[in-house]
């Protein structure tokens, strides 16, 4: 067979010769663009060739700092298009950790957003290896600025040459990518993407079992491209020749809900914190929804409401998908098997409730205390990933031996398999709650007090007990209209059905909201510490 | 990202891990079986063990003469699975070549269906390289046989380890099967499949755009296992967890049908003579068939009004699609873009006549006289081919030089391209008709004559002309009842419409068949002689 290397700039070559009036539709700062694969085709290669003219060469790394929009994605395809490498950062980072994250990658050249900018002009001096800034904005004239060089982006685009052509014969083992992912302690960790991780996990998201992407799909990622590559959507979504819409800066729940209508959205993907605003609004406005054939959820837990509340209340089928900034990241997908259709509707939604089974292409085992566990439905271990997408080191850190181990990803994420081979995340290794010997799942006692009509969001977390060691703390947000309404026996007594007597919280707290990562996961560290406060004496 | 080969035995390890209940129906002599994917698996294991046990190493070649079904299936597995190569024989070539083939790529080991022994028995003493026989029967004792050692297949799995691993961390190019193709002169050509290329190949019949195989398919591959693999189905299929349905040996149409309708198939492959056979069955009896949501055709052009009476008379969807032995095989497949939805019923239809456009992964270009042709519909050229799972050379063979230049493979195949992408065969290289100093597609005039209701087949071929160098002449097979009734002007005025009067044929000859390969394509170096031998003082 021919030696062939996949390659990202290949992707959008198919869609240029395959689909060159497919279009994408992209929401900037001061306007609405429509363009089509071969006027991004063009688009990207004028790119490719100005980044050349100013220096850019292969193996350098291109920062980005913006949200979902058509530049963005041709960046996407430049930067690996001509061997260099798309290091897409994300902008909701403290600029401590931002100017890490840069001066580590040793990034180049950064593309920066007009409304992100002043971030920049703000850490500037600190940025020890970049030579060039481009403001990627609609505006003729470029904006006041200290930074030096400054570039707008079509002005760039101007001078290039729009038949430069991709790199050839590119190596697949080649950097195209990387992300940062935060870490517990330290500075966030940085996670290298290969152009043949890029092309398998694009393959593997055209699956008709996982997202099935197609040229029919009007797909819309809502999931920032600075978050493990808008989950791989992108790159996918390009080389089938699926319409985009790329939902802008700083979008609302009513834009996503107005686009939705208005493109004929059929797939979109996010984490859960997005949908819970997404409801709310579609409970507020009277949005026409019909078109849309999955809600993709990831990133963290979703709660089993709000999968019934989306099928149940809009007939939108959701699905509940797991990976990390580690596994590029499509690692497992929830959908039912052909002769799971024959559950009860209850049974049905908790199955898909469950993270759901390993997609092609890769391999997982999961490891207890006492080497691998049965799948069964109710043994707990450490689920560890392997596969051609999955990160095999953190770029140049030290911390790459505490999850790279043996040739396996060891995820920090405590999951149960069934039978059915499907898995269920109960919790982080570091949150487990360990009482009295046995551990208990905070992620699970989540689920359950989230299923209560009363409750936004709630988080479960260990409190240091004399007598058991650890002993669990709910931590809930009321929705609106239900402070001082409901207390701390009603959400026990609403849980106790489901539970051992001795899984139950100790005590059930009430927040206004509950601290959050840039990326809508539960800063539970955080979390320890104001539950920690308000026992305290001065609490 | 981790260094993981992809490789054949992972994607039966990954439907033991995730579909172990799902069903392989399989027709053999005696019987009808029904196996699930964790006992395919373990006797997969079974075999690969006492393979290894009775000396068959790494690189060696494992041959078989089989029909479809779950026996070759296991086999598919346990040679790759565990190093060595699968060599699918072709039971229908002539001795002859059955001999070279086997000789030629030195097969070690050959696992025969019981009706092929007469065959292996009449060429035996030829065999060169063979030290072992395995026949695969259902009976508890061998069949009376010349042919030493013989083994029986299901004692052989007998004496196997059922959790015998696949070999790992195989290197992903190493050959995993192989696959003669006939040659228009001289010997079969063998082509080898990488791991890498069957894997890649099966992503590739997976997305929602080309075959999007599903957990929730019903697959039966008519196409032989001998037959490019079936076109990946099994592969694919089993990857994934789909239920198979294996039609067995010398199957009938009528079995076809009931097959469909008591499994309720979903996705059936196969060539046109097949499709054409199932035709005359559906409209004999009466048969069930809305389960079929695909009933996919490659090998040759499929004619319009198969296409046709499959949608129009039975609702059954049917695709066309292209490839080649030397292109493991899927290349192109035909399937209405989002937008051509909107044409009109007519158009629609011979839009889907043509073969498609390329699956992703793929390269092609089409060269002309003059170089790369215009996207016009117009122009005519030959396709070449490139990718990871397009080959490079045949196997040990001084013709490679003549297919594969310049990093393609030359396909042979003469078409057009349309401003979609849609390719069009027109074609052999071979088959075109020289007249005047301009190309006449054979292939186009065979499309029209077929559409004619009286027709069942029709073929054309060049007859050399004094005046214009080589002049078309159509043979054409009536369907029963119309010999007699349609005239060679009849043929003539049916299709004068669509050509330029000097594509006409100048004459019409009726045939009982036409000569056809043993993969069911026109032998039209055979008709030719034919046609010849009509038109001398003799004939």
């Amino acid at each position: 067979m021919m030696q062939v290397s996949l390659s990202v700039g290949s992707l959008l070559e198919h869609a240029e010769n395959f689909f060159p009036k497919k279009q994408v539709i992209s929401q900037t700062h001061d306007k609405l663009h429509r363009l089509n694969y071969s006027e991004i085709g063009q688009r990207t290669r004028r790119l490719m060739s100005a980044l050349h003219e100013i220096g850019i060469q292969e193996g350098d790394r291109v920062g980005t700092l913006a949200w979902n929009h058509h530049r963005h994605l041709e960046i996407y395809f430049a930067a690996p298009g001509m061997g260099a490498v798309l290091h897409t950062i994300n902008i909701r980072l403290s600029p401590e950790d931002i100017i890490y994250i840069i001066n580590h990658a040793e990034d180049k050249i950064l593309f920066v957003d007009e409304d992100i900018l002043p971030l920049i002009e703000h850490i500037y001096t600190h940025l020890t290896t970049v030579e060039a800034f481009v403001v990627m904005t609609d505006k003729a004239e470029l904006p006041n600025s200290t930074i030096q060089p400054l570039y707008s982006y079509e002005e760039l685009l101007s001078t290039g040459d729009p038949a430069y052509e991709f790199t050839k014969d590119i190596d697949e083992n080649q950097p195209a990518g990387m992300c940062y992912t935060s870490a517990t302690t330290g500075k966030p960790k940085g996670v290298v993407y290969s152009h043949r991780a890029i092309v398998l996990h694009s393959f593997a998201l055209g699956l008709a079992d996982t997202a099935a992407i197609s040229e029919s799909d009007v797909a819309m990622p809502v999931v920032p491209q600075f978050h493990v590559n808008a989950w791989g959507l992108p790159f996918a979504s390009t080389w089938f020749g699926t319409t985009q819409v790329m939902p802008g800066p700083r979008f609302t729940p009513k834009r996503l809900a107005e686009f939705i209508e208005r493109f004929h959205v059929t797939i979109t993907a996010g984490v859960p914190t997005i949908w819970l605003g997404l409801l709310k609004e579609l409970e507020q406005g009277s949005y026409e929804t019909s078109s849309l054939r999955a809600v993709l959820c990831g990133g963290s837990a979703a709660p089993l409401g709000l999968i019934k509340a989306f099928e149940e209340k809009y007939q939108i089928p959701f699905y509940h998908a797991y990976g990390a900034t580690e596994t590029t990241p499509l690692a497992t997908v929830s959908r039912l098997k052909s002769y799971q259709q024959n559950l009860s509707p209850e049974d049905k939604f908790k199955e898909r409730a469950r993270q759901g089974i390993l997609v092609p292409g890769l391999q997982m085992k999961v490891v207890g205390g006492e080497g691998e566990i049965e799948w069964n439905g109710k043994e707990m271990g450490e689920l560890l990933l392997r596969g051609p997408w999955i990160a095999n080191e953190y770029y140049k850190d030290t911390r790459s031996g505490e999850a790279f181990k043996d040739g396996w990803f060891h995820t920090g994420d405590v999951v149960t398999v069934d039978e059915e081979g499907t898995i269920k995340v109960v919790d982080r290794t570091k949150d487990l709650i360990k009482s009295g010997g046995e551990w208990i799942s905070s992620v699970e006692i989540e689920n359950a007090i989230m299923a209560h009509d009363a409750v936004f969001e709630a988080s479960v977390v260990a409190m240091p007990d004399e007598k058991w060691q650890e002993r669990p703390i709910a931590c809930v947000v009321l929705h609106e209209g239900y402070e001082n309404k409901i207390k701390k026996e009603d959400i026990i007594e609403f849980i106790t059905p489901q539970f051992p007597k001795w899984w139950l919280p100790d005590d059930v707290l009430f927040f206004e909201e509950i601290p959050k990562s840039s990326v809508g996961k539960f800063l539970k560290r955080e979390l320890r510490e104001q539950v920690k406060a308000r026992y305290s004496p001065q609490g």
